[in-house]
């Protein structure tokens, strides 16, 4: 085989299981055979479409066994793939399919409305149609150090950056998980979380399918009909964000949910309630947390079996082919106990950001990726997240950064001075809260302000409220100090 | 970590689960924190006996943690491991240890007689003074791509080169083993092959090691104490050649050992009966086989758990990072059902053989390495080994080189031709023959020949059987047609 990269992983998985189950979703079941020979059609309908070695395919929709298709059939040309979140709007979606350069838009049918007038070459459903031609001949060599794909995520900036990962960034993320966490060839993975979110789609979907496992894909997240799932699939793995966790032990199914078939569970993005944890590990499921980002593909730290509860509310430990480090402002080393910036370097850690050499060149420090978040090591090494020096705020396990908000926020002629800050939410884990200083004479209501947001940014970025304010705490150089707001409006 | 190869295994593990137990030996344990502790001594005093990156390091003794220690003391300092056959004779390890330039040897005590004026700067016996010092400071950068061990193998020549395993070849062949065996966190694998082989080593123990679960170290191999060994410490994998499983089978305590712990055994080297497969399948023990080879670091075919006896008598398809194919003389593709040579190509494939350039020119052809041997692929791709084509005896999970014998043989005065062969044997798998042609008028019986041998080549090179005869049958070309000599005298 030609082809090095994980575009090649249906076609090496069907040579060796073809008739081991792969996907299932809604009832259905594709095996590996199937999954590659799809893939493979898919492959020679983009092929047909113009796309060719380096072009970027982007997909756009819920968890559905052809967002995996495109990923794979974009992955044998060569391509480099782009998963949009479905819940952007329009604007957001146009900025990501222009800045990277993306050719063809493989859309699932029921978002044919949102797809008007973006800015690809081809915009095409995913309908049976797209799998009934020829499949593509796989010829095309794919080396590791390509990009497989590219995932937009924000940062202080509020533009989008687009995260080269390449195939061998995958690779070894894959490979830290599958140390990390026992997957074996017959595990079930309750696939819950988008998978256009790195965590869910390389942590969790791509080390079970590379491991020979199956994925029992989910669209929409229910706690009530996840809990059927478990049983009636009779699901090894879970992987969610903590506020699927919590839904899912508050459902009025929970106490009579048959969970024996759940070996073990992964909760992104923040730390759990140490009570949640207990609710699951009660029910035999171990209960395992890490931290990672985007531009780490994503798993840095950690929390294995043996210390979920012993250090519950630490993220743990370095991934087994990653290396991290605390340093200060100087970057020299902090001892334990103190905080420090957690730089990460592996082969995990991506090539760069897309078409932004001066992000790329900030982001690294002597070879190391500059993470931004603060941790605390304790005297065992393990590390506890305390502060996101980009005051990233995490809602339900989406990423809202402040920036976007507020650059959104200061288009209203009404809005003088605007900072966005995260306040604990019981459900969402956090939710934002813009504070609004109006320009003198001006007018503009709570009400006013949401709806000016709505079709801006994506829903779940617009704040839960909005405090107005005489003037926003600032430094001497004119930054508005986030940790005095967050003090005096949470 | 600077370090990215496999001597930065230990503190990658030794991080993440200090207390862990990595290895048992004579009802002792080391966790991965004392063996990393270890390493790290060890690699202090071997840079202090001048021992610097890229430098050569020989171990040479029976299965001990010595012999880890000293890898991955190694591979701390960026230097290269060079595991040495104890039964090998003086003159063979001389040729090895001058060939790799072998700086430092160290030696199992008990084979101190052995290493009198062998050819190295220094040769250290593994006791505790080497582990006295002070740890090496952990500071030296290694690459991946670098040479990780060599490890001697003969082939048609006669004279044993030096195959080159970098430190990405070695992993990634774990990882290939990884994906086709289910080993946990809890794995207890027995090792009772020895380590100087690079299926114990690289196929077995590495990847227990990596997935941190504990490796039980055999020094030399007894059935019974292998059958005592498992139910002590509930050993849960096993790997072993076919004379091992065989004679397990055969122990008198067979029918009352506990086994229950096992779930898989992995046996090397050469297809097992289906009787020996069935006779563990029986006990609850999944049986799978495999081919490769040392320059394949070494995995290639892999037959695995749910075809080991649907497919019994076949080394199965590729490793999932592995791609295989047979070619005909032309190098041509072959259709099922016909034999041709295999060929290998991946991220375990070798770098080269040690200072051989031309040798490992011809190894390869357009990238692909030649394996030599002859398969034939049945019409699900299940690859069936036919024919070495380098004429390979296999006897008791050791390789014998006819060529290397013949050598040895050719230089007694009485001998004119000879030529070695493999015979069935049903203990062994298959034993040498020597075919013998005398000079005109020299004299010499089959017990002087066999005299002559030991001490030149290894006692298990040595022919179990020598047959004199007139003529040898030679192609017009003068080479000896080795299929005809089986013919006419296994």
């Amino acid at each position: 085989m030609l082809n090095e990269g994980v575009g090649s992983w249906t076609a090496r998985r069907a040579r060796m299981s073809p008739g081991r189950v792969a996907v299932v979703y809604g009832g259905r079941e594709w095996t590996y055979g199937q999954l590659h020979e799809r893939a493979s059609r898919l492959a020679g309908a983009l092929g047909g479409l113009g796309v060719r070695h380096g072009d970027r395919v982007a997909y756009l929709g819920p968890n559905h066994p052809a967002f995996l298709e495109t990923l794979f059939a974009t992955g044998q040309l060569g391509g480099v793939f782009v998963p949009l979140n479905w819940r952007l709007a329009a604007p957001e979606l146009a900025y990501i399919l222009s800045d990277s350069g993306t050719r063809v838009l493989v859309f699932d049918p029921e978002h044919a409305s949102t797809v008007d007038g973006l800015p690809v070459s081809a915009a095409v459903p995913a309908d049976e149609s797209l799998f009934a031609g020829a499949p593509a001949v796989l010829d095309q060599p794919v080396h590791p150090d390509e990009t497989c794909m590219i995932l937009y995520t924000s940062g202080t900036t509020g533009r989008p950056k687009g995260v080269m990962l390449t195939h061998d960034n995958v690779t070894w993320n894959s490979f830290n998980l599958l140390l990390d966490v026992d997957l074996s060839g017959e595990e079930v993975t309750l696939v819950a979380a988008p998978m256009f979110h790195v965590a869910a789609l390389n942590q969790t979907v791509l080390p079970t399918l590379l491991k020979g496992g199956r994925v029992v894909l989910v669209s929409r997240f229910d706690p009530q009909q996840a809990l059927d799932l478990i049983a009636r699939h009779r699901v090894t793995f879970l992987f969610g964000v903590p506020t699927m966790f919590l839904s899912m032990s508050r459902a009025a199914g929970w106490a009579q949910a048959d969970l024996s078939s759940v070996r073990s569970a992964i909760c992104g993005g923040a730390p759990v309630p140490r009570t949640v944890i207990e609710a699951y590990q009660r029910r035999g499921v171990t209960f395992m947390q890490g931290y990672g980002l985007t531009e780490a593909a994503p798993g840095v730290l950690f929390l294995r079996r043996d210390d979920s509860l012993r250090k519950a509310g630490s993220a743990g430990t370095a991934a087994f082919f990653t290396d991290v480090k605390l340093v200060d402002a100087e970057r020299g080393p902090v001892a334990a106990g103190e905080p420090g910036e957690i730089l990460a370097s592996g082969p995990n850690v991506m090539a760069g950001y897309w078409r932004r050499p001066q992000d790329t060149e900030a982001a690294f420090a002597d070879g190391w990726l500059r993470t931004g978040d603060i941790g605390v090591a304790d005297d065992e090494g393990y590390i506890e997240i305390r502060d996101r020096t980009k005051d990233l705020i995490i809602s339900g396990g989406e990423n809202i950064y402040p920036a976007e908000v507020e650059d959104a926020l200061y288009a209203h002629p009404a809005v003088a001075e605007c900072g966005v800050i995260g306040v604990p939410d019981e459900t969402w884990g956090e939710v934002g809260r813009a504070v609004v200083v109006l320009r003198e004479g001006a007018n503009a209501t709570v009400e006013e302000l949401l709806e000016f947001l709505a079709g801006r940014i994506a829903k779940y970025k617009i704040p839960k409220s909005v405090v107005f304010t005489d003037a926003l705490p600032r430094t001497t150089s004119g930054k508005v100090i986030k940790k005095e707001l967050r003090a005096r409006f949470t």
